[in-house]
């Protein structure tokens, strides 16, 4: 089976490029409210369950204990465009836990963002592993081994306590059965695992409403998913798709990307879990899915409708500013 | 019908990502001799087309009243990364033409190249329309209107003789009749007009061939391609595809990528021409559809075969070098 065309870019009256993928929100029992495509079929979530491995950090009691915030929590669940302020309070988070730069093994990379990339290359000869865009999710890594008592070094493998941690608080949230045979390594080199995308949009479903959670792990969920609410900002950055949904509905929207046109949204108010993949990996597609797929649930609430439904459908413009096509999902939303 | 998967990605032992999509090569006279799905499909050629666009500067005369040697041709059919040399030469073009940087109406942009953009960000204050990867067409615009004694200022409009010529070009090359109905704006504000991707690898065809071509517009064309393939670096730069590609089998191969997915390509001394979109308009996939249809032809010259499939079927590496996957074309490419 073809997953279906959910995403057209079109430029004048044409139809240029096309993107399929598959979407579904659920509840927090795990049925299915809305669904496109092959939604058994497994996904590797990337950094979009980032704060699924952010759980240890909390139910350690190593948030606690060395004071996290809000913003620490979200740079824990965060992609983040390594702007000044996302870079300081890795380094912040690293200091709590007596640790500095030297602890992180997620290798170092300039920002994705051009605008931060160019106050990089003014400012700095080259970037360190504070730059990195999962750099708070590393520092919350370290930061939960050192609060445990746990070799810092090596957490990155496959058979490091905190990666076998996150392996069963997936599971127990996915329902999955995860092992090396559906294992891969991320780009910040911890392991990755592919789950069905019905049980990853279920895992996020039980975090947004502590369903059949314990209460120590409901709680924890909870904690993380309200912190990236609460400062968007330290998920993404400036002009970040994530930053600008969870900002349309402040307090009510949860959101956050992965590699590959992967994403994973909740809107804890009414109980639902989003997961979305786009097949052929392309994150503007993936961005007008999520967005179209939130605006579902807005339907009675017009305001937030409109601006999710103008993140989904967009117009494109050209180095002049020339109004040259658009980004609009297509009709298997409309079902 | 859907477009057949052409390029997988993999992560660990599972594929993460699938790019669908459209291959055709045909010889001088159209005849099929490859294709895969749908090649009847209108697309964008984008810059693809750049040579095509660049014969009226040498059909005009231009090129030789202002002393074009083989790089001037290059750049004026190359989308370059910015790099210094393309921008002195771009002003160069300009200059032979007593014009300037003012008369460039392809807009501003910094480098696509990351190493170049860290260079130009340590360096100037902001971008001109001379970094634009466009400005050598633009250039070859400039300088074939002041040959003419044609009105420069928007020559990029629909309208302008320049355009107009531009159309008539690609109407008698790709078989297409081309009007409003067809056309959009593109990157660099030019119009880009909707072809059959079978005409599209045609009209290549007989520009690598002078098939059906009137002498002059056989001489162009040669001269045009020949100029590419000698100065493979002035139609992209340091470690893009097409450069890479065309060093690949010096003077043998001209390959040319086009935003949204588009490849097109010709090997002269074969008698074919190739043209390509990959449906989700995602460059690695694109790349990968270009050198593996160009190794086909290459079965018989195992050295050039295994570097051409070496730059279709290569490893992914993380931050760290860690082999994290896999970019690879399927087995629709051994059928």
């Amino acid at each position: 089976m073809s997953n279906p065309v959910l995403v057209e870019v079109t430029r004048g009256n044409l139809v240029e490029s096309r993107h399929r993928g598959t979407v579904i929100a659920v509840d927090g029992d795990g049925n299915t409210v809305f669904s496109l495509g092959d939604t058994d079929a497994a996904v590797f979530p990337r950094s979009a369950c980032k704060a699924v491995q952010a759980l240890p950090l909390v139910e350690s009691g190593a948030a606690d204990a060395y004071g996290f915030g809000a913003k620490a929590l979200a740079l824990a669940c965060a992609s983040h465009s390594g702007e000044p302020e996302h870079v300081a309070l890795a380094a912040e988070m690293l200091a709590a836990a007596g640790c500095d730069v030297d602890a992180l093994e997620c290798g170092a990379h300039w920002s994705f963002d051009q605008k931060t990339l160019i106050g990089q290359a003014r400012s700095i000869e080259a970037p360190s592993a504070l730059h990195n865009n999962c750099s708070g999710k590393h520092a919350g890594f370290v930061c939960a081994c050192c609060h445990w008592g746990t070799e810092v070094r090596g957490y990155v493998g496959y058979d490091h306590p905190i990666q076998q941690e996150i392996r069963g608080v997936m599971e127990t949230l996915t329902g999955a059965i995860l092992a090396h045979d559906n294992c891969g390594v991320d780009g910040c080199s911890i392991p990755t695992y592919a789950v069905p995308l019905k049980g990853l949009a279920h895992g996020f479903a039980r975090m947004a409403t502590g369903t059949g959670l314990a209460a120590e792990r409901a709680r924890a969920s909870r904690r993380l998913i309200e912190a990236c609410m609460a400062e968007p900002f330290y998920v993404a950055g400036t002009k970040r798709a994530c930053t600008r949904m969870m900002k349309t509905a402040p307090g009510r929207i949860f959101a956050k990307t992965g590699a590959e046109g992967v994403f994973c949204a909740a809107i804890p108010d009414k109980g639902i879990a989003i997961a979305l993949k786009c097949e052929d990996g392309t994150t503007r597609a993936a961005e007008a899915m999520v967005t179209a797929t939130l605006a579902r649930f807005f339907a009675d609430e017009p305001e937030i409708h409109t601006a999710l439904m103008a993140q989904a459908n967009h117009s494109m413009r050209n180095w002049n500013g020339i109004h040259v096509g658009d980004v609009r999902v297509t009709e298997a939303f409309s079902a």
